[in-house]
């Protein structure tokens, strides 16, 4: 049986990825009748690990571990680990994989590793600002949710690679560290026309617009750390945020634009017309309201307004049934260099004050130090623990 | 921010698109470096419903539900459902839909709509062998997962269109009918260079070989009705099963090889040495024995062995987490004219000496029968409700 899925992957499509992540390898067919297959493949290899500063991958899944092991086997399981990594990423079974042709090349496969608070009393040199945060009024957490002394997050173009990936990691895992909570995730970066677009969550906004772009000063200040053995490194928060659709749905369309202070069409700011334009804060309307409202999230979240403080989001779109019953929600992903730095004071303020926490609520929340990336020969962590 | 994810829909997709389906528009750029856009949008309209005769989508999400009203109501949902249909399989928002930005063109939306066994109580004229299977010796059925009046199946490139739809759909049976259960899956028919393949389960196997061929008299024999007031319908089994992959795994490759009859590299039987090349179900091995066992699934499910019989089967793979705990499976789909001559059958015969049965297990199972398709101005369903 064939299919009607798209080949991928040629000229248009590699000229496009690599403006948009300065990465892939380009090949422009002479011959548009005989487009040139080019590389979908992510190197696992660098200063920072591979999944990290590029958009939201298709399919995702995050798997937290509680550690059973001593700083010994930690160092085991993180060779084994990147050597597992390497082959998944170049679409080859890892050693001992038993449904080997699940490793399919091309796919786009990265695997992320963190480590949770707990880790480094085992290795000390805990980066600095790494803790768990504090409960805000907001959160309902749940433990089911929350925490982990390790984390893998594997992002793939397609469910069945992530699944085949995460599934080889959690068995290799086995002697060292048993999962505590996994969360899966999906999000949308391809327009109507297959062009690169920002994507939407689940409220239908356009989330992501405000992040520091990719190869920037800024987001290399945001997200490196260039602490002494974690230079390279950065952390990552992970909230699971309900989204209420139901009374979200309530609202006007202009009701919804307020709460954020960005337009639901385009992303655009209130005060603007094209999805990055910059707000202006402090524009009015004829009545003398503020445009972009007081409690309006892109405002309280907006870095003019935090003392400079940026982070670095990604989302994932999730829906979890029970029974006919379906929650849906965003798993919400800050990457900072410090979290106490940079992402807890902007939490605290939206917690206090934000006009979207009528309709969100969050019910997981965890912290990871995301270790420098790594070169042939070395693995992920090595500057921590050996 | 923008994105890594490819362009799609370009010529060289287009052509194999339309070479596997028949279908799509193709647009063969002239320059390559100005690829030309091509539609990867599905007509709703046609003899039949648009989501059968093609490939499993890369996401899509089953709903059954438990009618509340009477003959008129579901006339009026039918009408209702139709006329969002024809909007989301164009991109367009619905009605009513509360987030239209979500409404996106060239996702190959399909929604296709089934009645249950006992919405003939209604209609009269039931469809010949659509009755709720009976329970199978190793059947373990969860209520949970089985039964129901109506089915919604949409399918997607993209979970988000699949989302989307799903909540526009169900937004709109409210006054009729509520949800009984939902599953979601996915597959991926994309190979390592992007072209089409067959896809494959969770265990690793190619999974949809055997199928009759799209555009073929086999292909239209088996899977559409020809009975007056029915024709151009199908019928559908939705079978929810698990598969046990921590025992399948203990197998060596070529016991799991010999489960099926085929090999795990490229589908091709035992016998062969092409995906598509015919069993030998006379070949011996040197030993004299039968080279394709008498318990092997590929056998025991052949036409050949079968008076003839065939099915059009779809595979959609799950995941289901209960906390860290996962189980992994295949939502089994199968189009037939009739159930009870086509279908069952095989089921019986699969139950009593399948070689598979050891590893795997049917936990819902569900019938519905697929109206035909309908034309602008037309209802689905309206030739049985009208
Ligand atoms: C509760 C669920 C949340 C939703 C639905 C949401 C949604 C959005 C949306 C639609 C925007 C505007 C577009 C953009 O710049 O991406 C935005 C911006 C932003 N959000 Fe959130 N957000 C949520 C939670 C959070 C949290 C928990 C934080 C951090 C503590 C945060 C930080 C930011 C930042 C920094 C911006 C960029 C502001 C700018 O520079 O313009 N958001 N968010
Ligand atoms: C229990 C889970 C099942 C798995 C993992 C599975 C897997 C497979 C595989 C790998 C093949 C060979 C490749 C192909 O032709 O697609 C196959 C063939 C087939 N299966 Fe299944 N199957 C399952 C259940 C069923 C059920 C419940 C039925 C019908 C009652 C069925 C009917 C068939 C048929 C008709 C063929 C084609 C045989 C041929 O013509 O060569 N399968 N299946």
């Amino acid at each position: 049986m064939t299919t009607r899925r798209q080949f991928f992957g040629y000229a248009g499509a590699a000229a496009a990825g690599a403006a948009a992540t300065g990465g892939a390898v380009v090949a422009l067919a002479k011959d548009s009748t005989t487009p040139e297959p080019v590389s979908r493949t992510i190197s696992p290899y660098g200063e920072h690990q591979a999944g990290i500063a590029r958009p939201a991958p298709a399919s995702a899944e995050l798997v937290a571990f509680k550690l059973a092991t001593d700083r010994a086997g930690l160092g085991r399981l993180m060779r084994l680990w990147t050597s597992d990594i390497v082959a998944l990423a170049d679409g080859r079974p890892a050693p001992g994989d038993t449904a080997p042709e699940l490793a399919v090349p091309n796919k786009s496969v990265t695997v992320t590793v963190g480590f949770g608070p707990r880790v480094f009393d085992l290795t000390g040199q805990k980066p600095r600002g790494l803790d768990d945060l504090p409960v805000m009024k907001h959160d309902r957490l749940r433990p089911a949710w929350s925490g982990g002394d390790l984390l893998l997050m594997v992002g793939a173009d397609d469910a069945v690679s992530v699944v085949h990936a995460v599934r080889r990691l959690i068995a290799d895992a086995k002697p060292f560290a048993t999962p505590l909570w996994r969360q899966t995730g999906f999000w949308d970066s391809t327009g109507a026309n297959g062009e690169p677009v920002t994507g939407r969550n689940l409220f239908g906004q356009v989330d992501g617009t405000g992040n520091p772009a990719f190869g920037t000063p800024e987001f290399d200040d945001t997200v490196w750390s260039t602490e002494a053995g974690f230079r390279g490194g950065t952390t990552l928060v992970v909230r699971r945020i309900r989204l209420n659709l139901d009374t979200w749905d309530e609202l006007t369309r202009s009701e919804q634009e307020r709460a954020v202070g960005r337009k639901l069409s385009t992303g655009a700011p209130l005060t603007g017309t094209a999805e990055h334009d910059e707000l202006d804060l402090e524009a009015r309307d004829a009545d003398g309201r503020l445009v972009i409202a007081q409690n309006a999230h892109a405002r309280l979240s907006h870095h003019s307004e935090n003392d400079g403080r940026r982070i670095f989001r990604k989302g994932l779109n999730y829906v979890h049934d029970t029974g006919a019953t379906r929650e849906s929600g965003l798993i919400f992903l800050s990457h900072q260099a410090d979290v106490a730095g940079q992402f807890l004071p902007l939490l605290t303020r939206l917690d206090a004050v934000d006009a979207l926490n009528e309709w969100t609520t969050t019910i997981g929340s965890a912290v990871f130090a995301l270790p420098p990336g790594f070169q042939p020969g070395e693995w992920i962590g090595q500057s921590l623990l050996s």
